[in-house]
């Protein structure tokens, strides 16, 4: 079901172009990139060029997660994300090129660059799996229940993690890792952390700008919204590229 | 070339029959694994089971980086993770099984087993990516060339990176980010730390345990003797993994 | 002026009390505690005795801080630090007494311990300087005026630090440095961060718990009630105890 | 005792000058400082005037902690955090003057301000309580001990923290918190922690640069030297402030 699947998400497909002309580039590329008249050209790593990705669902449907929730997250706390990693890429630049730039100065550039990158990313597949009806077919259950003991044992822990973040900031993720092969629930407490090496499958945001206008103080309401309005297609999804990606390990 | 290599890097080799192993269980396990005679059926998210790796090299023939700094490094400090882990393990289920634990300080353990993941996956790939000649072929300048304005940009920024870190903690990682599509440096400063969703090409540690027993406080030295001894070849495996990973995204 | 005040905030008052009590008793207290019957002396150290303090002012009466606001996050937030960092004393009470604890693990707790006591200090301290009328002195403003190049010059400063942590987690301190002798702001991206050997003066919490009720991602809004209403009488309170505290060094 | 002691430790006295003169000052100053001739006053806050402080005793005669070692640590990370912080005071300046400097850039370098400003104080602390028998007199023993249940449990649980910070960076620090009135213990993880509103009594470094160039990653034997070479009176000083400073609270 899942690798034959025709209905993609658009967060998947974009990455994906992306991704796919980057490194058809990259093999191409020439070690020194040629200059035109003396301008540089553009360097991939440098380049302000992170652009808003569209909300995948209609924000005003949501089970118990408001469209003013959703409109101020995407807009202020995601989209805020995006704009300061692109202006934290041109400072990298200037810095880059000021050789006079100490290197704990240019190191706290870099500092900005992981979380706003952290930021960004994990908003994106937050947003991406949302949406959904909440309910996880057979196939998920077993997937993920393999992994923990039972499906309701996963979420009873990925529950509790929430709600022992309640009240600050972070992130739950279920990932894949890619590195040691295992399926495990990670707590995050900043955009800067994150599991190494690992594809995220589910990731539940829990800073408070998640739930606070709906909710205020009671995370736990919010989880069990969270919870209604999973789209487990699109877990389903990542769970299939993680396979794929295992695969390619030869 | 990568793609047909035959030899392969032990840590890979042993991640991918893990992994492997994982994929095809969990897609024929059943939602609530049964029990024999009441016992549990083992977790694996909570299973201990990690086992030190062995050093990948001969660490008497670093250049630079002296037998004992890295029989210290292994045993001590990946080999003290290593274990770590396992404990974090233990108490993650017991504290688990204990209805009555707060979910906050559920939390904590699950910070320590965030942190010990990251330090073995990282110390792993960071031993795997020494014992080499510490030369690049021509397409791993090509490839990482074209995302960096050129080879020797990619590595003044690695390196920079690396002298903001002297004297404290963290690491620097070339990664390829899976959901971006961007080749990138990254700052971390700790084990928590790590690019969201992100495969590491290149892993270099800079916590002072990596040098300071060799150089003392001159990080840049320790920079230096790195570059020296990187394995391109497994540099070029994991570029050829990431190739894979992001082909799989239909 | 502030020497003489008859009118004393209740939240030093408290905290004198307590210290002076401890610091009478340390002085004649032994080595080592006697014991009754076997039960030992309540150890201070592990002693899980902190109380929740009332909120020292109308929290009807605040300027564009609703009373639902402030009682949620008196509560929740604060309140929620009261109870678990009673709750990390009691685990490490336990975890003391357990020789078999590694002490990385014992570690996890004495981090929950610091980052609890933060909470609960940083958040009297912030709603102790809360519940006035926003006007500062003339002679307040000659104080931080001396140090900033200006009063409004400080103000600025305070307010942009607060506004780059709008979305996030964290504090903004106005600190009297013990140890260097300098008046200084900080910031503070959680309860685990404080400027060292530093008595706060002004404290803004930037936790989105402070304001997404009442302002949504609007954390500019939200400073400027926080200003509107800044009880400055306790902030003269702190510099006349600062100035106390450094001319006791000999 | 420790009030008429004629003895003073030069950190104290020099930052009690310091800090005597910042307050006399400030109470004297108007609040827009007058400019001559169209140049700005020096504004005390970012003020580039962080001085390295000497050894305050012999480096060639602790036990157990050698020459090379503590020259090292002196030199290159104490010394190099000193000429940090004055860096990014300069920097502060110019991103303070700059309208355009986003603030959550410009709380990067006030990240840079706390962490720095840490490292500066604690390192001056840790050198300023080494250089001595390592013997506690009877009324030290009784003042820790009355907190902890007795002298000895507290340089246990001392050891302890420091011991689950092997492998890694942070500090151990003996504190009395001015505002709950407490002697603790605390467990930092780097120079951005501390504790909230405390004056630091004992502080031992447990980053690896104190440590590995005399016994590698046995953090273990180095706790050992650390504690035969307490300078006691240092510590019984910083008591007599906590209650001076205390005593002030009216």
């Amino acid at each position: 079901m899942m690798r034959n699947s025709s209905r993609r998400h658009f967060l998947q497909t974009a990455s994906v172009a992306t991704a796919g002309a980057l490194l058809v580039e990259t093999a191409q590329a020439a070690d020194k990139p040629e200059t035109v008249a003396g301008a540089p050209a553009p360097v991939p790593a440098f380049a302000p060029a992170h652009q808003l990705k569209p909300v995948p669902f209609d924000p005003a449907k949501l089970d118990g997660l408001s469209e003013k929730l959703i409109r101020s997250h995407w807009e202020n706390n995601y989209g805020g994300s995006v704009k300061a990693l692109n202006a934290v890429k041109q400072k990298l630049e200037q810095a880059w090129a000021d050789k006079d730039t100490p290197p704990f100065l240019y190191d706290d550039l870099k500092r900005e660059h992981l979380m706003r990158t952290g930021s960004v990313v994990f908003h994106e597949l937050y947003f991406g799996n949302l949406g959904g009806s909440g309910k996880a077919d057979a196939e998920m259950r077993r997937l993920i229940g393999a992994a923990f003991g039972g499906f309701d044992a996963w979420e009873a822990e990925f529950r509790r993690i929430g709600a022992g973040l309640g009240g600050g900031s972070g992130w739950v993720v279920l990932g894949y890792n890619l590195h040691s092969g295992q399926t495990e629930n990670y707590w995050l407490a900043d955009h800067l952390h994150a599991p190494a090496a690992t594809l995220p499958l589910l990731v539940m945001d829990m800073y408070e700008h998640s739930y606070q206008m709906d909710y205020g103080a009671a995370a736990a309401r919010y989880i069990d919204a969270f919870f209604r309005n999973i789209r487990w297609e699109t877990v389903a999804e990542r769970f299939a590229h993680a396979q794929h990606a295992t695969s390619g390990r030869m």
